[in-house]
């Protein structure tokens, strides 16, 4: 038997890649073919792991780079000025960009103003949830405001599932509701692996800040 | 005895909120200070879910907010343009971007070519690793080069490795193998808990594309 050469392997490892490929493509695309369903999806990011904040503004410009009307609120954050703030300012025109919060509740420990705050924050939500020019709105840590109760989870419910039919919403933070996530299309659990900050390193500007 | 009032209620609520929030500051504090590391941090997003180039593209435009300077080589991805690439090549000054993908693997069923785009890919994303000036390099859909054998790990872990002290990493992209784990400083598994597509509803602009 004559042994096979390098480039004989390579032929056979090519070829083994493109059937395989050619299988996967034909699954891929009949799952695309079933997906018809054109309207605005709820994506949730939640979870004790980095990204459900800046994954959501990762959407933000997306949607921005198809010449979309975005809103963003921010609940609870707000303390330290962060550098999507900063940059999405630049684009008052596309970007409304509404920071609501104080700060984590560990730092403000004031319940009854903590509420106060996350009120006004929802009527500005809901304001953007009412306006079909705006095609994705960003609810950053929201799910914070309803785990705390600082919010009706109803009333949250109610006036997401009466936005306009196009309108995408992103809602992040850790500990979402099991009814918001019931009513989601899209729900991610950012999972901890690790973090830097527990290996003794700094939350750092455009990493965490 | 005398009943409690709705606001004695919500005063023994308030009291018990502040007291636990006092005490997570501390633990909040304490690990502060103990985070006192400030370099270059290499972070990984993978796994099924929904939010791994988004969040990559959130930390590229919160660095930009910063005023830092960034790159962007997208592997694999580039046979669709994207809202993230059209929105950030309107600041040719600040962001690198460099679109060297052809489309995912089992569109293209070509191993050759592949190789050879995944390699151009990572000659571009050395440079940037290279490059002091920068700041964040976002490498989307680096983990599906390296699951596929397309690169050398460690020839990617060592150049890595090699950059500029201060400069961040974010690499994204499904299948993160467990060598570049142990050299990342935060690892994400964007963990899929449901996803639209699944549910029949298309890819949409602002949202996937």
């Amino acid at each position: 038997m004559i042994p096979m050469t390098t480039e004989d392997n390579n032929d056979a490892l090519n070829e083994r890649h493109r059937s395989r490929m050619q299988r996967k493509k034909a699954v891929v695309d009949a799952k695309i073919a079933a997906a018809t369903d054109v309207r605005g999806v709820l994506l949730v990011n939640t979870g004790n792991g980095k990204g459900k904040s800046s994954s959501g503004f990762g959407m933000v410009i997306r949607a921005m780079g198809h010449d979309m009307q975005v809103g963003v609120v921010q609940f609870i954050k707000g303390a330290i000025p962060t550098g999507e703030e900063r940059f999405l300012r630049r684009f008052p025109e596309q970007c409304s960009f509404h920071v609501m919060g104080e700060g984590y509740t560990w730092e403000t420990q004031d319940r009854t103003r903590d509420i106060e705050k996350a009120q006004a924050a929802w009527a500005c939500a809901r304001e953007l949830l009412n306006d079909p020019t705006v095609g994705l709105v960003l609810l950053d840590e929201l799910n914070i405001a309803l785990k705390y109760h600082y919010l009706d989870e109803q009333t949250v419910l109610a006036d997401l599932r009466a936005r306009p039919p196009a309108q995408h919403v992103v809602i992040t933070g850790r500990g979402a509701p099991p009814e918001l996530i019931d009513a989601a299309d899209t729900v991610t659990d950012m999972t901890l692996v690790k973090h830097a900050f527990s290996q003794g390193i700094q939350a750092q500007p455009g990493v965490e800040l």
